[in-house]
């Protein structure tokens, strides 16, 4: 694309670019610390070739479908629910047909990045060149330097974390840090919201599996919670830093024991009200924290997700295929149970995240400039975007300053976006830190030390890498 | 005034204004589309002079009139509740002589656009100069040149949309259309609130014309809801494109037939509590969308406005007087019910507006970015200025693109103010445009393009113009 | 620090930087008005020179110990809740060798601030060199020129206000007004909080000590509201100006005498249910709204706050130690009793502070531009800051425009910060303004009017100074 700016995203006023400049300089070309993502590591372990341009850009990025969605595409028509897609080479003409629709959206630039640097493609995709590119992609997908492993250590990735099941026996992770051609750090992530929800889905089996993994009654409160610590330290065994938490509401409640337990057996009875089920997942949310206390992972919260919110297209396709709605979070009353009893704890590390952006000046900042416990968790989602980082720096940095950050944060399944993301978050900063100088709030020396320390000391000391 | 700047609302950056300059030029003089707005109909049908400046600029604008009362002017001193003005030259002065209270505001852009642009008033008003510069509107106000179609002509207006009561007969609407001597094209809008809402003040009364107009029992649920789409049939037949719906908070409810039959009759008899008439009404703007998608009414929701804050100010001087306060909105939950049996209907449009600005990013662009029936509704009313559309724009197009909204809406009972406020929006798409060009974001090609766009095709296809 | 830019917090683009330097040169020098802040009279009246560096800096300043504590720092390291500090070297020690942590912060610009204009320290502080900062600072602390007095002169303050308790006898005050030696006018503010909360701690002691005070019975509810009176009495005797009011949420409630009356004996008895509570306070708050409109207090509202977050935290070390932390607010409909009531009263003030941003844009900026009443409260604690202070002027702007604001207000505890914190926002408001006339928004003869009523007229009228 005639557009790939090598200053791209660097501030318009020239005096201010040019400091800017200087300190993406300095971080473009340093390791990449991934420590919270979507990637499954079988990809890694396999090293498979990827199969065809649709699959890569297209059918499991649900940022990407949901806008053609919203033009009308039918799901179906870019391999969503069945994928690989019927026809790739059908769903590239959709995406390249409708390039206008990405102009300015994270996932656009994330696109033209890609296209750009990984893949020699320079013009913008149309309708007329989709079979051209499509060809060109697909050509190169076939050389080994296209294979997984290979992009891993091209993007000079040290660390990717995983999102993993509790119940994951992490055999692909334990092959792959057992496998001597293979020099990576692949972490596994534990995440167990489905088994803590007694809304979700297929909660009762998921705690039966769980129960019975260590041979105690389903309906054994006590027996639950020690099942998951075991599977918490499996996790730990094979690497695992956090455990990550997707909740509407960040609701924590410390529960009396006796209460709990009562809640517990009519979880699994199925009987319990919506109130009920509220108190339970807040009292659970409690307990990952005491937890983490206990063992030591850091505690992410991702909050304020209405998931699957068109429950027609859930049925079809099932979970995230793009609609995923934000709703208002309120993280200082919520959390004060859980601050009040771990908050002060030592070396108990909780990450904030949410699609809100209200609660980063309002309630993120203030509580990570006061408790120890408490780090910043970066642009998320919607949000994982330019402006949306310079809003984000802006609403936190005069409360917390640079240092009660956990890092950026990629989040991603889209493997090959990965270096295209975090290179966003490296010039965003660049820009803020740019604009401070350029406005006589600290020196270039000074914002040269922040510039490295958000990409390699914050993230390294928040997950504990 | 010295200061209207042809360059006006571009970027500071003197780079970033070449390249905004280039933009707004390509769509400065590109005919008005204005799909949502509260001039009635009768102004144009009449084509009568404009009585003086107070009624042009004061009496009818509470955008105006507020600031003024907010600095202790009598409401009756401007003509409100009374005009025209029992002087109108009095109230004129008073505005003048209080010209500083309106530097950078919404208001102060426009008067001063259009004392500029159309009565070639270029100094400040002030206490000084009150009555020269009245005098010299009011010797224009005089000229042919000035009455409402030459105005309307001379604006460029394409498409002019009123809103309207559901039993009006829409009488203005046809003999305008009917009028071989006026060319343009006056929309009318169905705006049903009042017959939607147990609550409001008249509402028995309305419902009784309503149901008695297709001879039903005042009681006869499925006659009142036959009854509104006969309405809604006689709107389109006289052109209608949209129906708009203004509510506090935008509840919608799926209720079973027979519930929502039995809450009807008995908000006929006045016996609803707060809480019933409240899932009544979020039941009916779920029926609102069903006859949407049933007749092609774009379906446009105004939320989160506390109306009539000041009761003592409504009991003298009635609605629209400036005390319409915002609240919070929390789209995400209230739409589901209406979005989950509509949201993927086919040639479903629903225009969501608001006022709480931390529903752009939150809600209404993940929303938009899905569901193909959502589009994004501008900056309204006090958002309705530069500042405001900057953060709109960078709020929403990172998650949702340029696409997915509905053009500029300048929603105005101020005649003249129309042009200024669509400059206004060109100006500042232009600015946010030329940002993203120079931040190596997209090409200056493709901004022309989407410049274009937001002017034109953009509004015609989500109101279906 | 070779940082302290004499452009510091202008605007980049160097036109608008020029325009800004012009009108901040304007109001550089022009005397403080300090309505709200909590330096103690007792400072001024004794006029002892400050003890150490660490006193000065640290130990009383909840915004610089939070962030050391959020590195693990224990508060009694700082001096907190010891003070003076045991070791105020060691505390100093640590403050300089984490200076990074205030890097582009509120706090940090404060102190870069005051170390580079007051004492000549324009080096980073460090671990490495704080011995010989600490040495340098505490010489010159034995000077007389930087006695509290000589600096209240030498900062040019015309006006300070102090927060006080109801029932203390302003002796400081009169005291101060009495030296004939001291020509600054140092104003008490009736702060009644822990008066009207039957939840606060000492509620029942503290309507023990104010109905005692007039001789009636405690339980005596017209006596309690004739107590408040006579003590509201009291503070205007001694020049009071406003009367304070911290809450969580800003509930109003017109109950009917009987109910209050009812409430209130049950407050003292301590039987309130926490429904009820909530329901007393918001009834004081809008008794002291009346009590406003009758004695002309302005009443100041700093709502939104959930204070002593760390109940372990407060148990140790007391209140204002760096953990109240925002919540939303409504104001909206929180206000709408009080303001329904009073809004529109003659002679009426009520200033509208908040920690949650949105309600700039959403509440207060629209609640201002119509009620005569209602002044906009500057951004406040966690918003007192550059960036914040774009953000609110933005917000807003272009609903109220500059003259429905209440000025800048440092609201601090650190008497050495308040120069800084209102060079600070006159250097932001030139940036602002600057951006403006750049803009072709107004002109810069209008500009400069506006950046000397910003400093004088407007926090003149809302105070009543």
């Amino acid at each position: 694309m005639d557009h790939l700016d090598p200053d791209r995203l660097l501030p318009v006023d020239p005096a201010t670019r040019d400091i800017a400049r200087v300190l993406y300089e300095r971080v473009a070309d340093m390791p990449i610390l991934s420590p919270h993502g979507h990637v499954p590591p079988g990809l890694l372990l396999e090293d498979a070739p990827f199969a065809d341009p649709a699959e890569l850009f297209i059918t499991a990025d649900h940022y990407v479908t949901r806008m053609l969605h919203a033009a009308g595409v039918d799901l179906s028509e870019l391999g969503v629910g069945t994928a690989p897609a019927a026809d790739p080479r059908a769903a590239w003409r959709i995406l390249c047909g409708n390039w206008h629709l990405y102009y300015a959206t994270a996932s656009g630039y994330w696109l033209t990045h890609i296209l750009g640097t990984l893949f020699g493609v320079t013009e913008e995709p149309s309708a007329a060149n989709a079979d051209d590119i499509y060809d060109r992609i697909a050509r190169q997908l076939t050389s080994p330097q296209f294979r997984p492993r290979a992009l891993f250590d091209r993007f000079d990735i040290e660390v990717l974390a995983t999102t993993d099941d509790p119940m994951d026996d992490l055999a692909a992770h334990a092959a792959l840090a057992a496998d001597p051609a293979f020099g990576g750090r692949v972490l596994p992530t534990f995440r167990p919201d489905a088994y803590l929800d007694p809304t979700a889905p297929a909660f009762r089996s998921n705690i039966e599996r769980l129960t019975s993994s260590i041979g105690v009654a389903i309906d054994d409160f006590a027996g639950y919670l020690r099942a998951i610590e075991q599977r918490r330290a499996h996790f730990i065994e094979h690497g695992a830093v956090s455990a990550d938490h997707g909740v509407r509401e960040p609701l924590t409640l410390d529960l009396d024991p006796v209460d709990a337990s009562a809640l517990y057996r009519r979880a699994v009875a199925g009987t319990l009200t919506a109130q009920e089920a509220r108190a339970f997942t807040g009292h659970m949310l409690y307990q990952m924290a005491r937890m983490s206390v206990a063992d030591g992972l850091v505690m992410t919260v991702h909050a304020g997700v209405h998931r699957n919110h068109s429950r027609a297209t859930f049925d079809r396709f099932g979970p995230d295929t793009g609609h995923d709605i934000p709703v208002p979070i309120d993280y200082t009353g919520n959390l004060q149970p859980l601050l009040e009893d771990f908050g002060l704890a030592k070396d108990f590390h909780l990450v904030l995240f949410g699609i809100d952006e209200t609660i980063y000046s309002r309630e993120v900042a203030p509580l990570a400039g006061f408790y120890p416990s408490v780090y910043i968790g970066a642009p998320w989602w919607f949000l994982d975007a330019p402006d949306a980082v310079q809003r984000f720096r802006a609403a936190v940095t005069e409360t917390a300053g640079f240092y009660r950050g956990a890092g950026f944060i990629d989040d991603t399944r889209a493997f090959l976006s990965i270096p295209a993301r975090h290179d966003m978050a490296r010039r965003s900063d660049a820009a803020f830190l740019a604009r401070l100088v350029r406005e006589g709030r600290f020196t270039l020396r000074q914002a040269e030390r922040v510039a490295s320390d958000l990409v390699d000391a914050v993230p390294r000391k928040a997950f504990k890498l």
